[in-house]
């Protein structure tokens, strides 16, 4: 099942496990925070924009068994190895979509979807240099799907008062707020992230509602690590809470 | 000097005095700490629009004696309040106009301001109830003058990389951050303050310039108050540093 410098990460407290290629982007923090951060229904149809080796879907079908995910990533070799883990997982309720986000609506109806998650590339298109060749790159950064495309496209295939969770960088914030209103998503909720009580935030949640009214709330700061450089309780506890075991 | 319902508050440390109504809005924290928060060379000319009885521009004085502060505040009687304080302390380079907002341009040339500094009213037109017999009333809504308008404003009487200093609630952050984009002040720091550790923010301290390259940064959060219910440490030391005796 594994191919060359892949490897096979068990999600310990679930049984699940998740294929990574060691030569790529493995799953960080990120992925596990904008997980706990979204708020899903066993009802609910599920979208996850650029989902990678598919952790995301992981996580929240291990969470909340929604009726659907579909994940949605454009990178070919990426894509095939999320589906070999959700084959390994045997997940039905689990769909990987090998396109390009702005092509969505050719495989996914408008307003059909309930929340839509999303752990975008983080770096402005031409905001560094890019490494063309390499899987790596073409997840750091922005090469061909913005920030915009992400927005624009998860309030197409939302519902009215459907939900959109992001992960993103703080030094963005004006871009993705700006892009929410432009596209009809109000964001409604932010939660930073901190490395330390000390350090100045490096994650930012948001969450937004399709066709909300304009008032922003705010989650409780979250800090990763604690003065010793351990896992801070908040984070120890939102690891318990999403089976996977601090390591 | 002083009218009915006035009282004259000493700026302790500093000699300087301030007219207060006791019927209407006395300056807060906010005042202070926008004041604080501002960024002002000796050489600037400063404009605070809604100014209210003139405390920015007389912390701003007090801290940086710019060349000129120019304070505007529509209401008559409170705009007329400021005049007498700023004629107590005898301070030359303040200038207090008794104008609309919107009617900036008449008064102050396009381009010409190094720095605007905002304690802009609070509330959303429409969004609460209005007395409107009240300088209360007027001072906390926008009945007359949105957010838009004082954001558009600032960016029509700034030169270019001037910047825009403006305190307002972390609720209408995304209303702060869209008007900046769109009217070409490019939101580029913000601080949140909190009442204490425990508590979300209530208090936003934001920082434009007048055509900024795209990319926000933090400054570390504030925190009013202490487990023991008393003032910080970070509190007591911007007052101190604003020559304000922390009452």
């Amino acid at each position: 099942m594994l191919k060359d410098n892949e490897r096979l990460d068990l999600i310990q407290a679930s049984g699940y496990g998740i294929i990574q290629n060691k030569k790529w982007f493995s799953y960080g923090i990120d992925a596990v925070l904008v997980s706990h951060f979204a708020e899903v229904k066993s009802t609910d149809v599920v979208v996850d924009f650029g989902t990678g080796n598919g952790i995301i879907p992981l996580l929240i079908h291990l969470n909340h068994q929604p009726k659907k995910i579909i994940g949605i990533e454009k990178q070919c070799d990426v894509a095939e190895m999320a589906v070999r883990s959700v084959a390994y997982n045997k997940i039905d309720s689990i769909q990987i979509l090998n396109i390009d986000i702005q092509d969505t609506l050719q495989h996914i109806k408008k307003s059909s979807v309930d929340v839509v998650i999303s752990n975008p590339p983080y770096f402005k298109k031409g905001g560094a240099l890019i490494n063309s060749g390499s899987n790596k790159a073409q997840a750091r950064h922005e090469t061909t799907a913005v920030l915009d495309d992400f927005v624009a496209t998860a309030a197409q295939v939302l519902r009215p008062m459907g939900t959109f969770f992001m992960v993103h960088r703080p030094s963005r914030l004006v871009d993705i707020l700006v892009a929410g209103r432009q596209y009809g998503l109000e964001p409604k909720l932010v939660q930073f992230v901190q490395p330390s009580q000390d350090k100045l935030p490096n994650i930012v949640l948001v969450k937004f509602v399709k066709n909300g009214k304009a008032e922003l709330y705010y989650k409780e700061n979250l800090y990763v690590y604690d003065q010793n450089r351990a896992y801070t309780d908040q984070i120890k506890e939102i690891y318990k809470n999403m089976h996977i075991d601090v390591f």
